[in-house]
């Protein structure tokens, strides 16, 4: 029943009617996830949002970069089977390209169905959601079940753990910076969360998720953070919803539309998202000169509430091509956070706190494996930037897709697995 | 509501206690899908099926790879932060991982129920499936509505396409060699396909999806291959079945357990799993020579229904290191055809045969951006490996992870998104 016969490395065979593939198309491409809009310039636009291509991730990118070369021979060569065929056998080829059609329609409704069982358990979670957040707040007294099931899960993972010693009582007790601490073991957020934005930050009492109801025009969800009285803005709620297009891409997959953001009230002189500079002023008339508060825009976790507005489709703007690809990369980075806040942070928010969510983030690899990709780091492309020191606004591009760059490199689940 | 801010590159914030990874991680690290349990030594024995640590795909090791230099200041401190707090508070956290236990038994269950609700779209499929496949064989004629709808699919991704003229009347015809033409249009299967495979697989006349039963220990998933009488084998049936572990990984997504393939009866001196060789043996009694004909394994597709068999997690059998990671890629990519057969080729078939399905495949990247890797593909490690050139029995290394060996390059949907 086993074999010894690796029938993963077999030779490329040569290029037939059968496999030469109308296009150049590694097999890296299979992710499957609500997927970012294609809004690159020199693809065609599309006729109808079902019909989007989903863009490659950094990843894939990577992955494509290698086997390039080794497709190079099977590239742009069209089979020319299809025309050989009999026009009786052609139709019968459109015919199952109709079949098609309906087959797609009911994974739309599958689809949209799984979006229902998704909101179903979020109910079903909630209980706990809120048990979770009384513990944290000190409303609630921790009792002796769940310390005890605790202290189980926590010998489960390390046999050498030592429990809690167990007091005659004990008295409820905040967690204090609970969910700051978490969102910064989060590497993507690490990232992002400076040390002025931690002072806010430390306000945040709660996460939530929750869905846009099911009657609403288009799908999707929306995070909640919830804020104590803060010296930084008046907001006690601030959302961020993520809308998927009406359609499911051509994987099978929701497609992200866009983001939208809370309104910051910022108190006086407490934007977090802008840097405040002292400049001269020289009046023409006068000649004399004045000091003048410009702010400009700065790197902070607030921007979050932001987020950067796809190309509207129907305007026929002339945008830069690298101005498109930044933009992309902003969005792509933008729907990353809000999938990790909705399917990793807000479910295992303790595992983020403690750290544990880091170790199960795929440590398995051997360092050897990355020798040479180690080197070809060291050109720089990955050194902090540093905005401060720099006289432009804080414009620039991140590290070319697919090399990296951190808004790429993260890849995440979807919503439903197709069938 | 705009902002031009770019939050996904900015600085890396020092580490504090709040953001120092208690062990390093890369935000590379996001997948989520059925994922293969890690076999590789020098990992403590899982102690649970459900704390499996889902091994990182080779894309994800290439990030990390790239992200590694940057983290490298972070790494392998603990914070201390946990161990600072008072007791109360630590009974809290305690507390917090108990409820998590309670958290993650409903994401087994949702999980459970996302596959029932698989199964219930797989039947609705079933009608269309059936059609599909009358269509295929020349069974059932093509209507009038089939071919309008299929011309009306090609007129929308292709503006410019030519609608087959009208005939007064059209005979049922059958579609030559489809499923082998749609099977050699993903690029994964048209590596492991031979001329001699191909051979056989022209009387490939469908492949089918099923589940395993509710009530079946372990849950998972059938692809089924329906042959017409040929030349190569006595069975009218190969299937492929795959398990699931019963609870999900850490992840929330199912973990494959293990694959299990028909036992192919092969006619006589037809195996194309095998090679024959004429060797000469001497007798050493007698001193003369006589021909034998010896059987080695070769590269085929029919080696998919062997499939690698996991190591015995009990039995303490020693296995050397890289053929551990070997039997891992073998694995990974074992499980990858099966899962893109389930999520691609069956449910978009008629895309594979055209080859619309590989436009799809995540091509919008700029050939620019991989100019240093193309170089780096050039020192040979993607070289077709020629098996019949070898002394050796074909059993060797592929490239290795995190490189962009195929069979980690492929990465795939899971199975319902955790909430």
């Amino acid at each position: 029943m086993s074999s010894n016969v690796p029938i993963a490395h077999g030779d490329l065979t040569a290029p037939t009617p059968q496999n030469t593939p109308l296009t150049q198309a590694p097999i890296a491409a299979g992710l499957s996830r609500p997927t970012v809009p294609d809004i690159s310039e020199d693809n065609e636009p599309a006729e109808d949002e079902s019909d989007e291509i989903p863009p490659m991730t950094g990843a894939q990118a990577v992955m494509m970069g290698l086997v390039q070369g080794r497709l190079a021979d099977l590239v742009g060569k069209s089979s020319g089977y299809i025309e050989s065929l009999s026009n009786d056998v052609k139709k019968s080829v459109e015919a199952l390209k109709g079949v098609q059609v309906k087959q797609n329609e009911l994974q739309n409704q599958y689809k949209r169905e799984c979006l229902e069982l998704e909101k179903k358990y979020l109910e079903l979670q909630k209980p706990l959601y809120e048990r979770r957040n009384a513990i944290i707040s000190g409303a609630g007294q921790a009792t002796e079940e769940e310390i005890e099931a605790g202290t189980q899960a926590s010998l489960k993972d390390d046999p050498d753990y030592t429990p809690l010693p167990k007091d005659a009582e004990s008295t409820p007790a905040a967690i204090p910076e609970f969910w700051l601490t978490a969102l910064r073991n989060h590497i993507g957020l690490s990232e992002i969360i400076t040390e002025r934005d931690a002072g806010a930050l430390k306000s945040l009492t709660d996460i939530r998720l929750s869905y846009l109801p099911s009657d609403s025009p288009k799908p999707g969800f929306k995070i909640t953070f919830v804020f104590s009285p803060n010296d930084f803005f008046e907001n006690e709620i601030l959302d961020k919803t993520y809308l998927y297009q009406e359609e499911v891409g051509y994987s099978g997959d929701f497609v992200y539309d866009r983001a939208i953001g809370t309104d910051i009230k910022w108190k006086e002189e407490k934007d977090l998202t802008k840097e405040f500079e002292i400049k001269k002023q020289r009046n023409k008339n006068t000649n004399r000169t004045r000091l003048v508060r410009k702010a400009r825009p700065t790197e902070s976790f607030f921007n979050f509430f932001s987020p950067p507005s796809p190309p509207a489709e129907d305007i026929d703007v002339e945008i830069d091509e690298e101005e498109l690809e930044e933009l992309e990369e902003k969005l792509e980075m933008d729907y990353q956070i809000g999938e990790d806040l909705k399917e990793k942070i807000i479910p295992r928010a303790i595992d983020y706190f403690t750290g544990k969510a880091l170790e199960y983030e795929g440590m398995d690899e051997d360092d050897d494996d990355f020798d040479e990709l180690d080197e070809d780091d060291e050109d720089g492309q990955f050194d902090d930037e540093d905005s401060d020191s720099e006289v432009e606004l804080p414009r620039r591009r991140g590290p070319p897709k697919g090399r990296g760059g951190s808004s790429a490199a993260a890849v995440n689940p979807e919503e439903c697995k197709q069938q």
